[in-house]
């Protein structure tokens, strides 16, 4: 694959937009490689996601943001800007369950995240070898109900140090303080263990089994302060039968979590998804 | 098919049940088609449901009711027996949207559903020509939030004159009264647009949509007091992304509708479910 | 929905086709409402869809035509425009089994497809009345292997005379000639009962069943010279097991058959579909 | 869960089979936990597995074998015996793709597996770290088709040196010959990056990129001598669009290699699977 920039876009929804921006673009001699947008017709909004080759592209970073800057302020956008050949910073945080993480790790290795993996985060020592397998630094940090703030705060400190740009929780089972999560705002993904909002909160599982449903879910999301409620990325569904014990949905269930999980995280790290009103656009 | 009789048992969990059900079917010149059973480990129950072949069993109806009974006594069975040949008698109730109506209207038509249909209740007149095309005898009963007490006396008339077996609400979109739910305890199945327990009561779409989910669902169940809660029988899914507006989710949702009621109705026919602990178990 | 128009286009993959393009259209007025584009870098190829409000667009047909001719020439783009307000007119063809057409006339009743059904043609008189609940002209023409030749002279004058724009073979049992398909190339869309390219030709679920696979499917596609070869539209799958009999096999294959093919007729209705190379582009 | 065994039968279909098991079983004290059967009626055949407790069952090994031969032999049954307490050995092959061997080492070591597997054969030295790190011992035999002859001679010793049960394939890209095939019949289990029969033999994700297939499948398979053609035991399958390059396929298709091998792997050694007639029952 070329090196490529990846434009997102979020504006009001105007005449000319497409024409202004592909006409920008071809002016610089970009050379499109793909462009999707979305409107919401009920809020009025406007979406766009281009990607196009550098190659013949006359246009640096820095010349980028000064000379699209007037087009972008006529339509009022939210803009981001980024580039393939980029390796944003991603930590992995796990409690016990060690599913998530093997699957991140084994397919950062094979190449399919296109990331770096600095920090491994954890509240138990269990994937301390897993970890150093694969090569991923990893940090124990004590962490229950009791002394969140200041687990909070050593881990806050990693993600400094390490310049994190994207917090993954890969099943970890600690609740986070709206602090920590207004600290990387729209930048951490987790993975619930149910198809949300059914069954939101603790032991979706357990809940599954006795409402007798005949599918269970797993769902990605954005984290925001409101738990299990931020903007769904993925979601995933198996089939069950009355046949079906509590450890046969826990066991199909982790197959839907780990794609589930996975799929999201190289979504954000592709620039895919743009955020708005708690849902997402997801440009595939 | 040969004609067959289904027989469907439900008790506590001990030794030598399939010894004595299948010794006892044997003496008697059953031949057995399927066997299934199932144990329910946390509350110790146990299901099974046995269809055999009529051509050489030596008991009628009658004979089987005398001479099973002691056995069915000594393990404290709840117990049912069918007959493939029979055709119980369905009746449908539907409101403005007919799609399901229509679906279960065909399958009826090419053999899908063993059953009769001398009944199509609606509170609006919208469905008359589709069931006289099926040659359905079709009553409109005035129904809404106001005239419920009377409207519902006329339906249980009408299920009484015709030996009603079975209701099938195929999108009926009134609430049924307690009284009216018990005078047909575990006979009534509905339809409802959502992966329940997510998006029960009115308008899942609508939520649905706002809440941003991926995928959308719906479930057929038994209906009981407690409004979407019943035991669930079947439940389908569908992908949906941000392309995806409301009347698009409606237009999905549609399809999903038709194949899990459908198929709710068929394992009911052919004495596939039980029903125990606000669950299902459905014997495929 | 507001009225629009759609334009498709297919051209070599060259630098500024999306600026040229959302320029032309933007100079003359159009609000976009949708755009989506696809590069086949192996073949060097762009694909495009476009749809635009017409409320203030300033070029009638003509007009559009003429101004954009030289853009398009420029860019060596085959290109088609079609309008939302327009009504298709399609033919039905069908044999004994009338579950695909039942689906295709409801659909069409509750406004899912947007055009005509000015003709249904079979080759049985066994879907006469379902034809003539929906309203839709119904035409006999005895086919067989034998009497090929002269049926399908009777079947292209019908399409003919009611200005057929695209004919559906809603289980059609019969081989079109290669002269037949020719008329209509890019505008028959069959349905068939497999997961194509496996079972192709005659009886696929008997080789399913045979075979022992674990999941069944249905594929709509493009109607070529080559039998079950032509560019597929759309498949679906749903799952079996040993328990599934032939007959099982059949039932579960009609819910998806009525799916796919419906799926690929609305989708052919929206212009969203292009072909090449054997394959199609479906933009959703 | 109990210590419990396991008998699976394949025999004629009379009457009284089940009275037959199911007595004999109740006379020497077995608590059934699970018993499920199949007819192939056009066959003829019935299958039967029956589980239960151990934990008051009157027999040892010996004289189960010596008390059940007469009912055996009276239906001309043929049965294996099996305990949930053994761990059968796994031997994995695999060459430079690691994902399904990845995803057999971790299931094992979280106990999803219930089999010792103290053999990993390949024909490359990528996987070396992989298997040290779940210590599961690494062989390297060099294998292409020139040397075939002596590698699996070099392989066939291994398996008999650690008393190997099942062999698992495991993205092994090298053709075994008759002879390997025909040293463990019904144990070499292998997984097909296609939804067979589509796209057998050589770079299915090629074929189905070239078909343009909306679909691609994965399928698990036992290996006969005839390529591709053994009994099917699992197939998944996801969507693809035009958006999908090759390498999307790819990559979509290792989650699916990796549940469909697994799953199958699973069921083998929780003795779920009869094979026939070139096919398979699975009881779950």
């Amino acid at each position: 694959m070329p090196d490529s920039a990846i434009l997102l876009i979020h504006c009001p929804d105007r005449k000319g937009i497409v024409a202004g921006v592909s006409g920008f673009l071809h002016r610089h001699g970009a050379n499109i490689l793909h462009a999707d947008q979305h409107q919401d017709n009920g809020l009025g909004l406007f979406f766009m996601r281009m990607e196009w080759d550098l190659k013949e592209f006359a246009l640096d970073d820095a010349a980028f943001r000064a000379e699209f800057h007037p087009l972008a302020q006529s339509f009022e956008m939210q803009w981001q800007l980024a580039y393939s050949a980029a390796r944003p910073a991603v930590a992995i945080f796990v409690s016990q369950q060690q599913h998530c993480l093997m699957d991140l790790l084994f397919r950062h290795r094979i190449g399919e995240l296109r990331c770096e993996i600095p920090l491994i985060v954890s509240n138990h020592e269990a994937a301390r070898d897993l970890a150093a397998f694969y090569g991923a630094p990893f940090h124990y940090t004590p962490a229950d109900a009791a002394n969140r703030a200041e687990s909070e705060k050593v881990q806050l400190e990693l993600l400094e140090r390490h310049k994190i740009d994207l917090v993954v929780l890969a099943r970890y089972m600690q609740i986070l303080s709206p602090e920590f999560v207004a600290s990387h705002p729209g930048r951490i993904i987790n993975v619930h263990h149910s198809f949300l909002p059914a069954f939101s909160g603790a032991r979706p599982y357990h809940a599954a089994y006795h409402r007798g449903v005949k599918l269970i879910g797993a769902t990605s999301h954005y984290v925001t302060a409101i738990l299990d409620d931020g903007p769904i990325i993925e979601q995933g569904v198996v089939r069950v039968s009355h046949r079906d014990q509590l450890e046969d949905l826990i066991q199909k269930g982790r197959d839907l979590e780990r794609v589930v999980l996975s799929t999201a995280v190289r979504w954000h790290l592709d620039h895919r998804i743009l955020q708005y009103s708690g849902k997402t656009v997801v440009f595939d």
